[in-house]
């Protein structure tokens, strides 16, 4: 772990070489700062203001349509909430409550005030469910394309803050809620199914349109004091859990069979297993725990929350494996993530 | 002023009504917090962390291709810089100092690693000269042109901001630098001439290609406890000084012949009155000084930093009228702004 180099890259919508051209980024332009505790690769960078007595985080995330979103897809009442919501499951995913954000939004000719009224609707309603603030922003015209770009601010509690680089060989693995959902929900959508005719399609397309961010959940797993690394699942298990891992400097393995999957998916021809461990846009949390904790977790964590499912453990040794069922022996998981739009 | 509608809107580029959609929006979505200081239509919203000794800014600004820059007329470095200024920009304007910033960047296929790390070459050049940190960010790919969206923090010193709603009927009105060199460098370039042959069209390509945000003078400003009301002029004087005018419930009157122009960039058939009335993105300071206060800042201010000029004054009287020399008469002044690269 390079201290000097306190640069919170992640990436919602990952570019081919992303990660190298951040580990590159990072290392040679990131400069560091007494005031900005070390948060590399981080879901969100962290700060404490002087004289503060909280932490604050800062993060931001980008829609662009045709790459994370198709219009005829989505609503402009949900396409505020989501670009919103990926903002907050990056403070969610630090365990700090969210506080102010705000939004760059260009679009191209043609859009109406009704339309901007919407998607401000949208994204104002989950903030206020969340208590964060739209402070400011800026309006543009695209020449292609609506785009979005939220920034957000988050402060902790007690000062307790969870980073993606806290895992530790033998910690167990654990996420929340479904795996898979959303990718489910824009398989709908891919085949033409825009309204969901049973409980399911409605349930996948609506983890798909206006995922909910897990900030109570994170809150309460920073609270908790036993939680070691955490972050959170945007680009599918297979490609943020080496991100964990090598945050971490450990490796993991995981079980199929304790994945908790979206198996209704079944009805429309997708593959639960092959969706939870690769599909995207989930915005639930990875964490980690120690060994002699995991009891105790499991006992305190509240039922109202999002329920959590262990998956696996953190190894020494490096790289990512799993098995589909206990005892059927390891292999490599291949990071091959969730490419929606990308060809 | 409403005090329940915190909400710092602003806008490097215009788009058709925006100042009307963004009254109409902030009016309807801003939600109030006792932790945020008003800042309805500022350069940047401002809050206090609990607990904090300096109240701290918040701003966002997004920079598109052949919206904002075309990629044959700017380096990675000079586009690096630019986005990151505009955004310093919005910090200077409110007197606080800059401290961090991420930088979302979205780029169509066959961009290089190298222009890549050009980019952040020229933004953290800028970041580490105004002491901001670059602490994290997310990139994407675009399936048309790069797109850049910065999002800024600042921190006031000795908890004095300037807000641009500060401006009170009587006040001499004020501005650094020189107006409407960015816009003579934007003509150069539209006419081919990338390069500057003489030192006129160099410094009238680097304002455009690399404006200076002017942290050390928005903050000196802050610090007389001498200033009413500010913001920065970044789409022209004719749409700004409205813009200033109406946040501080005033009119204002200025006089042509007191403007400091570019009057070099008659060399290629520019007016510099004109470009300087009515040019965008000089990312020069407007700041307001009560009547009495004129001489003592005058007197005060350091030569070291770049000079201001008094141009006019704010009146009770609604409206903004400009006379073109003292004595000729006041007429109304058109907010024609400057329309770069659009029709």
């Amino acid at each position: 772990m390079n201290r000097s180099a306190p640069v919170a890259w992640k990436s919602v919508h990952p570019i081919s070489g992303e990660d190298r051209v951040i580990q590159l980024l990072k290392h040679r332009f990131a400069r560091s700062s007494p005031s900005v505790k070390r948060s590399i690769g981080d879901d969100a960078a962290v700060f404490l203001p002087r004289g503060a007595s909280e932490y604050w985080a800062f993060t931001t995330d980008l829609l662009l349509e045709d790459i994370d979103f198709r219009s005829a897809w989505i609503s402009p009442e949900d396409l505020g909430h989501k670009a919103l919501a990926v903002n907050l499951s990056d403070l969610a995913a630090m365990g700090v409550r969210p506080r102010y954000y705000t939004v760059a939004l260009a679009m191209p000719g043609g859009i109406t005030e009704r339309w901007i009224s919407r998607f401000y609707r949208g994204m104002t309603a989950l903030g206020t469910f969340h208590g964060a603030h739209l402070v400011g922003g800026d309006l543009s015209r695209s020449t292609q394309g609506i785009l979005v770009s939220v920034a957000a601010l988050g402060e902790s509690l007690r000062k307790k803050v969870v980073y993606r680089s806290g895992g530790k060989a033998g910690d167990s693995l654990y996420v929340t809620g479904v795996l898979g959902r959303s990718a489910s929900g824009l398989r709908l959508l891919e085949m033409g199914r825009i309204r969901g005719e049973t409980r399911s399609e409605r349930l996948a397309l609506g983890a798909h349109r206006r995922p909910k961010p897990r900030c109570a959940a994170g809150l309460w797993l920073a609270q908790s004091g036993l939680v070691n690394g955490m972050m959170d699942i945007s680009d599918g298990l297979s490609i943020d859990l080496p991100r964990l891992c090598e945050a971490s400097g450990t490796g993991a393995e995981i079980c199929g069979s304790s994945i908790p999957v979206f198996s209704e998916s079944e009805a429309w021809q997708c593959n639960p297993l092959e969706t939870a461990l690769h599909g995207g846009e989930d915005f639930e949390l990875l964490f980690s725990v120690a060994a002699q904790n995991v009891s105790l977790l499991e006992a305190k964590y509240p039922q109202t929350l999002t329920p959590i499912r262990r998956i696996g453990r953190l190894r020494r040794r490096a790289g990512v494996v799993w098995e589909s069922r206990p005892g059927t022996g390891f292999q490599p998981l291949p990071s091959l993530g969730f490419n929606h739009f990308r060809s």
